[in-house]
């Protein structure tokens, strides 16, 4: 994918230049890392349609005002499994931030943590958010809602967001299991990166204003609707997620969402996270997930989710990370930074 | 759908032929409620595939040991959010009934209740399991893996079950909104009828023993595979249902299953149910659900799950339900009975 207009960046200085960015657009000093960490994630494990692809978005939400980068979450409700977390506006992965103390010593205790985030905005991937969870040895579910953009059980307008669900499992011997995906057929992420690249993307993925089918990228963008995985199976999963993370956590509905139009602003709505202990569960959980990967592998799946991304997070340790230099530029400039200090002429990726 | 071969009878008449059925197939008294009720439920709303259809399968599974319907659930270990129950063999929703009342506490204490069920059988639809939890107020979202019968992540070799997913949610001034979908294509509930019908399925459903796309029923069933709907994203979600429903309950893995082959024997896996009290989260949960459905109709949906159930409930608690005349039959002699007794040629369904 690395062309010879691509600038190679490590992850520590790429790291420094985003939070430099979110810093600059008024973020507070102690809500920068969790952001910070998402978007770098995903450039590193080579997930670029969520990765600094994105971050104008978040530098633009703050900008205006219509994410708050200055909030500190407030916990609003606590039992011994259930932890209810006002963002104030600011940004999801802050509230998790907040939480995380009081998740893990809940599925300590009880073996069950339930994380219920509103008024808060998320326009990165999930899988950052859980896979650390897992890494402690934890089973994760989460899912966030959206903004709308997708139709409904029939339906041929816009009503939910793609709201996507992420899991995580433990897996002895290697970093965890991790699948995350939209309930679109593709996600809003990628329908992006077409549109900015002008691709068209395949029939079955969105109609436009109309309601008609297209494979035009921006016609699906621009007042369309992108149409769910599975027909109403996949619909299906997106309503489940407006309720999880919005109606229980007294979050905004994906068309309640007041954003500015278009794909600069990002997500307002809410959170849903389940932890589970498997320690307070049932002995030899490890064990059994090998056995039951050993037997998808053997019964001949090509790959496994997250198996990309972690030989990319290798490569991007050793080597560093390519940027194509429309988005290194992009990346300075929203830095503050001139250019040239941390990035080398990129080499060949093996 | 009625033919002048069907036979009309009441939900009370048709419960009691099904109690009859299982309690001469050897099932004990204190077990057979929780079983025939999903069964007859699945009948009485029309979910055909999932009704007395499947009651030869439950005897059989009965009468050859491989399900022992004298087995009374256990409970392994308890914690403020988390239950773990063995089946002992027995069937899914028996221990649902024994740890009903211990879950229903814990939902109201804590706000979450998770149930991890091992070592059972479920040959059931799904969303018997819930419905009642959600018209009690509760979110539930419950899951079980079965035998292997569907490839994963590009394989062509069936290694997860179909791997049902139920979700329900109350819904003020409405029956819950409950959607119960498996993650093939098709359920194999469905594959069988079509195969019992002489129907074929349509291309995409599921490959032959060979891993070729075939719209055979009777091929899918006879040595194939179904395939997930959405590709890797149902195949996600049928792995993260074995993760949750075996690695974590304990129980058996969809490719353990050592059962007899066919159709006509029970799955042995295991169960987990996830419950969410609203009132322990955020005030005003059921006027969201209100506001959320009512976007959903207003963006064009043509019907909301279950819908169709709840109509044909309606019309079997007036009418009373047809059942055809081959199903009735072996329904009699299941039962013991000699037949007519509860039996009247049935007239039009309005």
């Amino acid at each position: 994918m690395k062309s010879s207009q691509s600038k190679r960046v490590s992850v520590d200085d790429l790291e420094a230049l985003v939070r430099a960015a979110l810093s600059r657009a008024g973020m507070a000093p102690d809500n920068v890392g969790p952001v910070a960490a998402t978007i770098v994630a995903c450039e590193r494990d080579g997930v670029k349609s969520h990765g600094i692809l994105r971050l104008a978005g978040f530098v633009h939400s703050l900008k205006i005002g219509w994410a708050d980068g200055t909030a500190r979450p407030a916990i609003t409700s606590e039992t011994a499994s259930l932890l209810s977390v006002d963002a104030r506006n600011g940004f999801a992965q802050v509230a998790l931030d907040v939480a995380t103390p009081r998740l893990l010593a809940m599925a300590e205790a009880s073996g069950v943590a339930v994380l219920l985030t509103r008024n808060s905005h998320h326009f990165a991937a999930l899988w950052p958010d859980i896979e650390p969870f897992a890494a402690r040895g934890l089973v994760a579910l989460t899912c966030v809602n959206s903004k709308k953009r997708m139709a409904a059980w029939g339906g041929g307008r816009p009503v939910t967001g793609t709201n996507a669900i992420a899991f995580a499992t433990p897996r002895p011997g290697h970093p965890p299991l991790v699948w995350d995906q939209s309930s679109s057929v593709l996600s809003q992420g990628d329908v992006l990166l077409a549109a900015n690249e002008g691709r068209a993307v395949a029939p079955g993925v969105g109609c436009d204003a109309f309601g008609q089918p297209t494979t035009s990228a921006s016609d699906i963008l621009d007042g369309g609707a992108l149409l769910p995985f599975g027909g109403s199976k996949g619909a299906s999963l997106a309503v489940m997620v407006e309720i999880l993370a919005a109606a229980l956590t007294g979050g905004r509905f994906g068309f309640e969402d007041q954003s500015p139009a278009g794909p600069t602003t990002t997500s307002f709505g809410g959170q849903f996270l389940l932890l589970i202990n498997p320690g307070r569960a049932q002995s030899g959980f490890d064990e059994r997930v090998s056995v039951l990967v050993a037997a998808i592998l053997d019964a001949g799946a090509s790959r496994l989710p997250g198996d990309r991304r972690y030989r990319q997070r290798r490569i991007s340790a050793a080597e560093g990370i390519d940027v194509d230099a429309p988005a290194y530029a992009s990346l300075l400039s929203l830095a503050g930074r001139s250019g040239g200090a941390v990035a080398q002429t990129g080499g060949q990726v093996s």
